[in-house]
């Protein structure tokens, strides 16, 4: 019970106040008044982690005169961690630190437990700390003749009663570690205990006496295409060391379907491809602890984001089944998995999180694009798309989300596209046509000119203009709609037509010539009717897919568009909104969220609620199928038009030009039919 | 609601009765009575567990005249049943027949699930049938696109839906196991699920559609010198093979402590250990399984009973802190653990069950015994010993148990005896010695003859008479007692003393010529002063371990004396109270358990109930810690004479002759000084 009498301690920046006995320790004060003041060693003066900064002097925004004697001196234990380790000058350990006049206290950032960590993405973002991973010092009872209970029955008697924790396990491997540090430091050990989605608090590693180990985590982005990894400080929330690799089932098939074709058609080839990307990942993993001068040893987590095809691979699960209707997945909930069961070479007893599914064909990367982006948190209706081979499509609000997907096919990502090429340097990213002289210029991977600057040539020497990647194809076709070279139904017009040389005959269709280096023996880029069909069938897939949503939500317009993916932070806002494959929606609402589902895996991984959270999400997300919704096939071919055959795309009209010319006079391939699912 | 209308149901054997709803089935009959009648497939006609035999006619002792018309006749499935797979005569299918008016239904043995399984041990004893692992079989609801969940979740609402089972688990092996039955039995599987001690249900097989497959389960009893083995049926109780091998680590030592010597002293030591008693257990298991054609994956379960240094060798455990004080235990909880975790090449995902330590000294071994004979359910003061190279001893009736173990060391088992060996063909087991003549007479294990009968040298010829086991030198020299050829003290006399012409004086002091075939090329079998010793400091040890917990239990005399392992069974209950073995009983209350600790071990692979009950035991029993307790010294010298010192042995002195003689006129060893701990 404190009285008037007693001091007045302020924390900051929490400023939380309160009156407490004098004599009471910084660290009793901070855990009865609620601060976040962290501790592993349990306030005996030896871990350092309860760090305060008190502030003498006058504080009129508080109220409080703190005079120099508010705090107790320095006893023996804080002389002696501060002349063996050194204390910054001004700090306290505020576990010996005691309350004795009205003071104020500052908790700096690294003494707080569930400290802010800043992540540099696209956008920056605070991600709380509150790993499933934590430390923990113990003091366990020495062993006893008289009432002889194992090592392990001591150790959790201590962590009961020091730690609150309860009803917690270990395999053997640890148990032998356990038996070896308790009988090395005197029955005084530091474990890592991570706590599981059903609660289960295991012991995952072991050290004598009072340690700080390198205690690291893996957030991992599985693409079909490319592996993406951060490894990060467990304690600190610090990422030491990002990086991806390819995945190496290319060489099975390039996009989703392929790979399961290829797992039907060949014996153990599942369990190839299985191999394949554990490996992948054992490699990515050990280049990033090298990078980090760290050990695989290291890692006790890693976090899983990913389609369903590839969850299905990387645990061993057949993939076959989500090949055809009705997509069957093996198992669709977050999972917590020894990481050695999925062959992954870490901290012998590392564990994997891995993000609940939404459905057959919305995977845990699309559950971590809606952690990352949070629709259910904000109010304006929010249209989330995550543009790949196959694009993940959530609508939603406060009120509900609903998520599909929708099979784009890879035109996307340069393929199918005549002169298309993935996204390296000296491909065409970036297009502008005047809308007088229908003369293009350019930007290529690599240099930050346009074609037409004098130096472009120059700059681009090594790596030459060797291409169009998706950003590129996007833009080339936006770009020729917007000056009138391609009508609403996506024919190329001839030169006569438009008044365009560039525009040449091929066949019974035209091309439109991008860029000619033939005379240099370099490329010859130009974008074909072919091409324009087949990013026709692609948006058209895409929007199809929105709208379906917008159907099922029973909204007729979407308030705001977030572009998710690697390739979504690339793409220009007006030209996807020009060739239709978003929604009608003012522009300053289209952003992009960069790697969204690469931030939900960084999330899950330094966030224990953010887990519950997503899974919370996925159970209430509604599933739509397109592949059975017969409305789809109906909205894919209304979409098929540039923008669209019916939606008005009267916000967009307002702001930039679409001219309505129609080249329909017998050129032109066939009415664009829809893709196989892919 | 029934009414006094309804039909009168009486099942037998159980003798319950009561009125149902006519058309109600009988296995919905038996289960809202709460009748033992099994059921695998749920009620759908297909595993027949539930087979029952109506008894028509009058039963004038329930009140019953049973018409033919009291059971509904065969429907569809049932006809299907019989014509398929075959009814017995008079069986009926419980889930489908119906019942119409009142009946005697007879529920047979192997349609019960608690059935009672008889096991032929030294003592019959019968085993409720609860085993941790059982069969499930279910119907799992299609994968469906429009409610997108796994096969995994559908079949966790299975299992809470048709057999009440929640939160089970499985690893990811066995999901993919499940995966693929589910497709290819149209979503039907038969499931086995392991319960753990925390309650936990853990799928360990899966099998598509309806499946009766081999479902064994191994009771072992790991002892330092034999590893022995019972292959049950976990659905039946049917014990199809049993079998022991040597343990391997006898190579690193033949007592425990040289083993844990050996770990101490080599690097690696313990890990060779292990390695040795795991490739032991599983070439056990694969003899096992050979004979009785079945195979190492057919092994779903594994229960282990064994001392504390044996569990930590083959827990992979560091056996060292058992070496000495405090005799750190690195746990001594019961344990569930995987199969594989302990390098046993069973099913994939097999479950081991390890018995709880009692104490460092006081292994899950005497906890098996324990559970076997179980003290605290009987009212006279009950005294078991195991006699080995340590002696477990427990003593406890219902009001409170105790336990500890004494270092008896080998004597007992034949070693540090002259003419010791083990107990095998030719080694003499039994022992006469007339009072009169003081000539002996003996029996050899394999032959039934005493030495004296004329046909006893042919029926020998093959083993010879090689030497003197464990209860060969305990009559022998409890016979010279009786005889006057050896004094109270240990002391034997001489030739002159006794009148006997076959003591013979070997230096200072004298031995008694059992056998002597040298004429022939054979053996010379005496007893000498230097095994006397032997005996009696084995002797003291186990007796001063009794009298310590009579001590601590408060009690001068014990009403009954168990005589428990391998060992036990061969001793005779006289001629171990005349050395003064065990405290003075009347002989009629001394009896052998056999092996109990093997027992144990059987029972708690049948019935789970019995492994709580085995861990609440354990808790409950005060240990004590002979090696520290300053009065055991004071017992062991005490208990150093024959039978004993001080104690009357009263009741003992009543039925068989206790001549005192007085031989120490200069001859004899010293004082025999305790051993040290073995």
């Amino acid at each position: 019970m404190s009285s008037s009498q007693d001091p007045l301690v302020v924390f900051t920046p929490s400023g939380k106040r309160a009156r407490v006995p004098a004599g009471t320790s910084v660290l009793e004060a901070a855990r009865s008044m609620g601060v976040d003041l962290d501790s592993v060693c349990g306030g005996r003066g030896i871990c350092s982690k309860c760090q305060v900064q008190p502030a003498f002097g006058d504080h009129s925004k508080h109220g409080i005169t703190a005079s120099e004697d508010a705090l107790s001196g320095f006893n023996s234990v804080e002389e002696r961690y501060d002349r063996v380790r050194g204390l910054k000058t001004g700090r306290r350990l505020g576990c010996q630190a005691c309350i004795q006049g009205d003071i104020v206290l500052d908790v700096p950032p690294e003494s707080q437990v569930h400290k802010q960590v800043v992540r540099k993405a696209a956008t920056t973002r605070h991600i709380e700390m509150d790993p499933a991973t934590r430390l923990y010092y113990i003091e366990v009872e020495p062993a006893d003749m008289h009432a002889p209970t194992g090592d392990w029955e001591r150790t959790q008697a201590a962590l009961a009663e020091q730690w609150n924790i309860t009803g917690a396990t270990l395999t053997l491997a640890m148990l032998a570690k356990l038996q070896t540090a308790l009988i090395a430091a005197e029955y005084k050990a530091t474990v890592a205990i991570h706590t599981a989605r059903d609660g289960a608090a295991q012991v995952i590693g072991v050290w004598a006496g009072f340690a700080e180990p390198a205690l690291f985590g893996l957030a991992v982005d599985l693409g079909s295409t490319t592996i993406a990894a951060h490894l990060t400080n467990l304690v600190t929330g610090e990422v030491k060391a990002s990086g991806g690799v390819m995945n190496p089932q290319i060489r099975f098939g390039e996009d989703l379907m392929s790979r399961v074709s290829y797992a039907m058609m060949n014996e153990g080839g599942a369990g190839e491809m299985t191999r394949a990307v554990r490996e992948a990942m054992n490699t990515l993993a050990a280049e990033l602890v090298a990078e980090a001068d760290l050990t695989t040893a290291d890692i006790y987590e890693a976090v899983f984001v990913m389609n369903p095809v590839m969850h299905h691979l990387l645990l061993g699960l057949d993939p076959t089944p989500l090949g055809q209707a009705p997509f069957a997945l093996a198992t669709n909930s977050a999972m917590d998995l020894p990481a050695r069961t999925i062959g992954l070479t870490f901290a012998d007893e590392a564990q994997v999180y891995i993000l609940p599914l939404i459905a057959g064909h919305v995977g845990a990367d699309a559950a971590a694009v809606a952690l990352s982006e949070a629709p259910q948190k904000v109010d304006p209706l929010t249209l989330i798309v995550d543009v790949g081979t196959n694009a993940e499509i959530i609508l939603g609000n406060t009120s509900r989300v609903l998520a599909c997907s929708s099979p784009t096919g890879p035109a996307f990502e340069g393929a199918q596209i005549s002169s298309g090429q993935r996204a390296a340097p000296g491909a065409i990213e970036r297009v502008e046509i005047d809308a007088i002289t229908k003369e293009p210029r350019f930007k290529v991977i690599g240099c930050d000119l346009w074609s037409t600057d004098p130096d472009f040539a120059t700059q681009t020497a090594v790596s030459g203009v060797s291409g169009i990647c998706g950003s590129g194809i996007i833009e080339a076709v936006a770009e020729m709609r917007m000056a009138g070279l391609v009508d609403a139904n996506g024919l190329i017009g001839s030169a006569e037509a438009t008044g365009a040389e560039r525009l040449r005959a091929s066949g019974r269709t035209y091309s439109y010539l991008l860029h000619d280096a033939s005379a240099e023996g370099g490329a010859v880029i130009e974008v074909t009717q072919g091409d324009i069909r087949a990013i026709q069938l692609a948006k058209s897939a895409l929007y199809a897919g929105a709208r379906l949503l917008m159907d099922e939500f029973g909204a007729d317009e979407v308030e705001r568009v977030v572009l998710a993916g690697a390739f979504g932070a690339h793409i220009s806002p007006k030209h996807a909104m020009v060739l239709g494959m978003i929604p009608d929606c003012p522009l300053e609402h289209v952003t992009s969220a960069g790697n969204a589902a690469g931030t939900g895996a960084q999330i899950a991984l330094l966030n224990v609620t953010a887990r519950r959270e997503v899974e919370a999400l996925v159970h209430e997300i509604t599933k739509v199928e397109t592949a059975i919704e017969p409305k789809f096939q109906e909205h894919f071919v209304a979409a098929n038009a540039i923008p669209h055959a019916t939606a008005p795309f009267s916000g967009l009209r307002a702001v930039v030009p679409l001219p309505d010319p129609d080249f329909n006079a017998g050129g032109g391939g066939g009415r664009p039919r829809r893709r196989a699912r892919r």
